[in-house]
């Protein structure tokens, strides 16, 4: 199945103790999209100013993503410039330039409304929403949210949520958007506010499934957790969130038929995908990524947790 | 194989947000004994007052720990009283009082001398060598510490560390142990002070071994993580450490060999008794535990992890 990914399209200036890179191509549809699209066809829905190059829209062709749906708008594009210190876990803005990102209104390209998987990146949740009722024949919803928008538009949020199938936010986020300090707890509210599976990202701990008791067919209720790679040197987090909903939603996708086991399977490719986004700045890694390493290193986070 | 085990046995005053309970038997001994005790022989070494019953003495020989290693000094038993805020992962001091874990000189009974593994339970490094000199012959060593000992005796500490096969210890400590804000480095560096193997604790994210490359006979030196069981009512975290390592130690000395296997396994049946611990106040849980319910919940952690 094809997934349309909508979100935002940004420079980013990022320092981190490994180095610093200026404007580099990031935004959360392009992380999702690369990810995703090593598992299945990936449209994309954005919005750039004059600053974004064939060059820039080149490394999402190269990977076969459909840039059709990109925006263009007089002015510059999005521009985030921050720095993360020793622990890589939060990062400090230095600056938010949203450019034509602040008047951005998604709009589907009559080609992409076939689409049967929709990915509501991290966005103004009444813009989610928009997009969500263009595509009324959708199979399947995944979105993200953020501090932003559940301490600024709770209500809206809260409209939007009716219309996801599975949202995929980190710990923060989670307990802001339950009202509740336990995680389990957290994520058991969240279920009852409109998702029918919700993905708790844990950064380096890796991520939680906790699914509704009957979503998707399925009979056990029982929550599923991947681990996440120790990895020693963590170049760049920017994107790693991103990267672990495409990898999860691009496998997702490709399957026919969404089973326990598939959701299991997408969780590990998840985690697979974030891995590889830290290893280098921005998009850089996912760019020369192989379909190979991938199978490798899912084989190397099986080995992390499977017991004979 | 038996288990000696060496640290403190207490009297718990802890208040979490699900109620207070004045003065519980406790201690890191305690806690690791009575989680051992479901898979090996154990034995304790500790320190106790006159306020120490036979009832208290009791909870432990019903499980079949043996205590003829437990000193009675003059005075009373070692009094700590603390609480957990919401978030249920540090508890606030409210009290410490040694009292007679002040001059606590651990002496091991000549009749478990011959015990093949030693736990050397979270005390003053110092004594923790003095124990672990007692007994040259032992073939296994595992060992805690805490952040009050890495800040204060630095050097003794590492001193300790080369007589120690393995280490468990939380992620704060790791990363000021290590000096290294990077868990997987941190662990690294510490398998350079001594330790063939670390088990880093991440709380309610589960925990990470790391082994150094040819050690136990192990080709491979990949990490392994388990992960915890996400759980909604955490009653009290109290000891919940502890039973990690009493599940981890035990299983390992209940095994012929240590194999990549076992180790694993050990990793998860320390999760499952780290995750009833925390069900209920003080070694409550544990003492009505059963061996079919730790092997129903090891299928459970299982079924959070694996893929078909």
């Amino acid at each position: 199945m094809a997934i349309l990914a909508v979100g935002s399209i940004a420079f980013d200036t990022i320092k981190t103790p490994y180095g610093k890179k200026e404007r580099v191509l990031g935004g959360s549809a392009t992380h999702f999209s690369l990810a995703a699209s090593f598992f299945t066809e990936v449209r994309v829905v954005g919005v750039v100013g004059s600053d974004f190059t064939a060059e820039h829209e080149a490394v999402m062709t190269t990977r076969g993503v459909r840039t059709e749906g990109i925006q263009r708008a007089n002015g510059k594009t999005f521009h985030w410039s921050g720095e993360y210190g020793e622990n890589l876990s939060e990062a400090k803005t230095h600056l938010t330039e949203l450019n034509v990102f602040e008047e951005f209104k998604p709009r589907i390209p009559k080609e992409f409304l076939d689409s049967e998987v929709l990915f509501l990146a991290n966005i103004d949740p009444v813009l989610q929403r928009g997009v969500r009722e263009q595509m009324p024949k959708v199979k399947l919803v995944g979105g993200d949210t953020m501090n932003f928008w559940i301490g600024g538009k709770r209500k809206e949020l809260g409209e939007t949520l009716k219309g996801i199938d599975i949202l995929l936010i980190n710990d923060g986020e989670g307990k802001l958007l339950a009202s509740d300090p336990s995680l389990p707890r957290a994520a058991n509210k969240i279920l009852t506010m409109g998702p029918k599976a919700v993905v708790i990202k844990h950064g380096e701990y890796g991520a939680t499934l906790f699914f509704k008791e009957g979503a998707f067919g399925l009979e056990s209720g029982h929550p599923f957790r991947a681990p996440a790679l120790p990895i020693e040197e963590v170049f760049d987090p920017t994107g790693a969130g991103d990267s672990f909903a495409g990898g999860f939603m691009g496998y997702i996708a490709s399957q026919p038929k969404i089973t326990r086991e598939v959701l299991k399977r997408a969780m590990f490719y998840g985690g697979v995908m974030g891995s590889f986004a830290v290893e280098r700045f921005g998009t850089e890694r996912i760019q020369v990524l192989t379909r190979d390493e991938i199978e490798n290193r899912f084989q190397v986070f099986q080995e992390l947790t499977r017991l004979e």
